[in-house]
């Protein structure tokens, strides 16, 4: 059956990326692409994510690069699925305030020195969806 | 349980990203960090993805910029789960008989005018596992 790539609204793709559990942050490194997963939470209109010292991603986030953020979810079988991409600012959060409300809501999943808290602005907000399913108008069915 | 986090051989990571279906390109656009969900085959040493006309990743391969893929796959509920990354020179396919054989290889997900066919180098091969269960001399168990 014939797949539609459909573009998601920004809440649309923001209600999204808030359900996963699990995404990949994207960033320079070395002047060479890099690419980790990490789990992260949306809070204050951001993507928030922990470091340990010493991660590669702490290079951007002190630098206030521009670094990306995905997550996606896939049905392999019937090649369906949905993919959400924010790019934005990393920061440190020096707050301790801040940074202890984050911890509080993100547990990181390995365990170690986690006591590193970035975050993502979300500035450029895009996703798409990619149905199997038409309905008789030939549009895509949710 | 404690979480582990251990590094896979070059070896082991090839395997798991050769039965991986989907995995995401990571790229310079614009001078912007970008990624791109994809479908792939490792076949000659390379990884072979489609793309259509259009595609923001033909630039890079047009220029056989360095990128990354990345494959992984996680149990979001157990916190376990494996993720590989590939970092290579992206190239254009341009020999009519190894395209037709990639395009047999790989049928793409989406339909329309995947004509284009890219190969990314096998340069760096990273990955790593996470892992909950240990053995009782504290060795990760597979």
């Amino acid at each position: 059956m014939a797949r539609i790539t459909e573009s998601l609204s920004r809440y649309e793709a923001l209600g999204l990326l808030k359900g996963a559990k699990i995404g990949r942050l994207v960033f320079s490194h070395q002047a060479l692409p890099a690419v980790r997963p990490v789990n992260h939470v949306l809070l204050d209109d951001r993507v928030i994510i922990r470091a340990h010292t010493g991660a590669a991603l702490l290079g951007p986030a002190r630098d206030g690069a521009v670094v990306a953020y995905e997550a996606d979810e896939f049905d392999t079988e019937r090649r369906t699925g949905w993919s959400v991409v924010v790019t934005g600012e990393a920061r440190l959060v020096r707050d301790p305030d801040l940074q202890q409300r984050y911890h509080e809501a993100l547990e990181p999943w390995i365990g170690g020195d986690m006591t590193h808290t970035v975050s993502i602005s979300l500035d450029l907000v895009t996703g798409c969806r990619i149905t199997s399913r038409t309905t008789t108008d030939g549009r895509p069915e949710r």
